[in-house]
């Protein structure tokens, strides 16, 4: 029998200083709790993923240090934590194991993720060889992520093993919807397949796009979860290994929780929202406010992560914005209890008209004075952030920025997109759960039920332009998350007009996403890493 | 012996009705010079790199439909062209081989490159088996790419092997400054240790932020090159090989050109920008012309690139711009016979003042003015671009862009930033080149000479902020290319201030970067995808 200790933390990439301080912190509360062995996530002393700081010599060798100053704080216990680790001139993905001072051995990671939003062989060697690991009077086997997501390998026949007593699994597995239930199942059944006890724990915190969900878990060898850590909070739980009632956790938290859709992406989003700030040092965001959803789901979340007095909101109003609009946005900031600016911008468009008389002289107005309009506002957004230091949020939603119905440098401008992987149909969802959670609604009832509108000229509607949201929302999740060609989606039922439209819309509008501010990955395909297309692409199915 | 024909296309990614029938007129060019065996570019089929097209079912199935329709074209003659091979639910980068209607055989690439630019693991197997190809009464190894820049593994056993005459390389290796060089040392090295032939086809042409060089040769059994194809340009030569003169070469070129520097940046340059433009079907383009050196290389090379009648400048002078600023916009427009216009921003200045002057009461002019200056040109240059569907030019150079010296949304703005991987040093070195290599002066040298400045407030200086260019530059080459540490910065006798001010703002304008535009990769790493750092970074080397 051990006592095992996850320790859910969220480091920050290349804070080396904090990260150590953290390790050695948890570590700390493990030992209190009476744990034999303290488990981290996958690379926990560098932060995940840190990309190119890996091609760094000077990055690996402080990552080095800091690790052997975390060996030096550990005595009785046995700790497992994830770190880069050089050797005969190759960079591995490592478990090391520390006890009594020292690194005992460290165990490299076998398989190495280089799809979707990950390029582990980019930097990481495979490892040549595992082997399993006496800690605390158990055999355990040590595996990272990807190892036990792989029914064949090195990583797999060390877990079968009949001396293996306990399987070890360090993470660093991001979010996106119905991914929580997809890693349990994986893990679960990697553990009940080898009938083996296995400690998973998973980092937890936002990086840039991805957000860390935690949610750690003990489970026994029928791969029934007998422990189970907070979702996207850092946590510790110490449970029972080896023995007949094994998992009974003592724990720092009161009640796990594990959230359900819509709510594991209102989380996401706080989540990731409240780390990029924090781990980029910024204090405040500022959002342009139209009156419409998208703006008013953004600042709602914005307020739930950050607290009202950090979040401003600007509405400016053109002679194409109806009153209704900046009644909307004056009533959502009211509720919200937020900063409110008004910037009307209609002599701002009368000096652009002036300044361009001349070369533009002889055309008709159209996409170029709509997108003058984005533009202005985007400047002045733009104008109080950096007059204030605060984080400019861009409000576009996924189905938008799929089709390019949106304006490089307008109401694209901003530091983060926060809800840029949202289709517009779980935009609804997800204001309309915020309101029925809330005492009192949000969001105006109005921004909800209103017909969606750019407002860049009269009596302007998105479905002029573009497909109904909800015949819009399903082909684009066919064709840019699920590839599928452009026949298949037909076959399923989709007018021809439409679905061609559509990919050709998407392909055109490659260049804009190119500059778009990164946003939460909220979906099993974003755009940004995960959705990696030319901008030249000329194949365009017949 | 046998007649072997380097066909060095310019395929466009996706395009495969296109590529097809370069494919096909390229061969009959080969044959109409009596060649044996017709080699073409690694992955000709699709255009290189295709990315996450690669991902898509029906993309793999369109290309291989083209490669039967080429093969059915194919009769007496060999043809070697680069293609996806699906097989076995596997992905391979393949070379196929055609003869007589039919596809013979497919080798798989074994060394798949996943650093720099390249992520081939993320869609490829490596090859699990290679074997010669007997073609026209010749026994060849037919390699890919980087399978013969590794010595060891699958290919290098392969053309060990006494019974192969000719070792076939077919790639695509994209420019940087002094790749030529090291790919043909490499190259020449693998056939000169093997003591064989080796006919080496190279890519050309322009992708996204790819240019493709061309550049393909034979070597003899020493590694002597013994004919070579054009740089930067479509070619194809025939040789002969097997026999004791081997290489005398029958082609419809005149005489092969080598660029060296700075001639070959230019070059490179004037490719990405003219196929960035064709391939996306723009006709022209539109440049903010501010009277220094930046906008007026670019407007140079944009003119060398695409003729006079294709580029459009703009200046857009404040009440900082000094009238010389002016002049020398002025006088670069009419060196180059290209449209000018003049849009003075000063009342757009106020008009932002003023809109601004509730939320902004109370404080002092700074940053935020001179961004408003910079984004109200690019607003104005987006808008030229949107009324005609110019694409718009950002102007911006390595160093500026390398420790954040430019604004979002403001000079940043625009579809492709030519220039935006030369370091400062490069953009004089090849002004001076330009106009000694030009009957008359295109740039005037007073945008060469004067001080660098944005012209954003008074008596503004670029030196205010940053150390010198001939100081930031070699720092920045070290730090960002080199990844080399602070520590070893200093020791080669840099000021320690300057490097931790640089490397710090090197870290902190990840953001920026992030949403630049594509421009023309001309350094062994650029920004983009061959530069993959994290936006949340707190690696600060202490």
């Amino acid at each position: 029998m051990a006592k095992i200790a996850l320790a859910q933390i969220n480091p920050t990439v290349g804070d080396l200083d904090l990260n150590r301080k953290m390790i050695i912190d948890f570590a700390r509360k493990g030992e209190s709790l009476g744990a034999d062995i303290i488990v981290f996530p996958e690379l926990a002393i560098t932060g995940y993923p840190p990309e190119d700081l890996l091609l760094k010599r000077s990055f690996i060798e402080a990552a080095w240090k800091n690790l052997t100053e975390i060996a030096r704080s550990i005595q009785n216990t046995w700790v497992v934590v994830g770190t880069p680790h050089r050797e005969d001139g190759k960079l591995y993905n490592g478990a090391a194991v520390l006890h009594k001072g020292k690194i005992e051995t460290i165990i490299h990671k076998t398989h190495l993720p280089n799809y979707g939003v990950f390029d582990e062989r980019r930097y990481f060697t495979p490892a040549e060889n595992v082997a399993s690991v006496k800690m605390a009077g158990i055999t355990t086997a040590v595996t990272i992520c990807e190892d036990i997501w792989v029914n064949s390998g090195l990583p797999h026949d060390l877990c079968a093993r009949e001396d293996i007593d306990l399987i070890i699994n360090i993470s660093s597995s991001p979010f996106h919807t119905g991914k929580s239930e997809e890693r349990k199942n994986k893990v679960t059944g990697f553990a009940s397949s080898h009938q083996k006890e296995l400690a998973y724990c998973n980092l937890v915190g936002g990086q840039d796009e991805l957000v860390f969900d935690g949610g750690s878990f003990f489970c026994d060898t029928k791969g029934k979860v007998t422990a189970s850590l907070r979702e996207f909070e850092e946590d510790l739980i110490v449970v029972k290994a080896g023995e007949e009632n094994s998992g009974g956790a003592s724990a720092f938290h009161s009640f796990p929780r594990s959230y359900a859709y819509p709510e594991n992406v209102f989380e996401a989003l706080k989540k990731g929202l409240k780390d990029y700030l924090s781990k980029n040092s910024f204090h405040d965001v500022v959002i342009a406010l139209s009156g419409g959803i998208d703006s008013a789901l953004t600042a709602s979340i914005a307020v739930a992560s950050l607290g009202a007095e950090r979040v401003r909101g600007i509405a400016m109003p053109s002679r194409f914005s109806s009153p209704e609009s900046l009644q909307d946005a004056r009533e959502l900031a009211e509720n919200l209890g937020m900063k409110f600016d008004v910037i009307p911008i209609t002599e701002l468009m009368d000096s652009f008209g002036k300044a361009l008389s001349g070369v533009f002289e002889g055309t008709k107005p159209g996409i170029a004075e709509e997108n003058i309009q984005a533009r202005i506002r985007g400047t002045l957004i733009m104008a109080v952030s950096n007059k204030f230091g605060s984080l400019a949020l861009a409000t576009g939603n996924k189905s938008e920025i799929s089709v390019g119905y949106c304006t490089l440098y307008g109401d694209m401008a901003g530091g983060f997109a926060l809800i840029k992987d949202l289709p517009k149909n779980m935009v609804y969802d997800l204001a309309k759960w915020i309101n029925g959670n809330s005492p009192t609604p949000n969001i105006p009832a109005r921004s909800i039920e209103k017909e969606p509108t750019a407002e860049l000229r009269p009596n302007q509607k998105d479905s002029d332009f573009l497909p109904e949201y909800k015949i819009l929302d399903p082909i684009l999740k066919l064709y840019v998350e699920e590839e599928k060609s452009i026949e298949e989606i037909i076959s399923l039922g989709y007018i021809e007009g439409d679905v061609r439209k559509v990919s050709r819309l998407v392909n055109q509008n490659e260049y804009k996403r190119r500059q778009a501010a990164p946003g939460v990955k909220i979906s099993p395909k974003s755009f940004g890493k995960d959705r990696r297309m030319p901008i030249t692409n000329r194949f365009f199915e017949t």
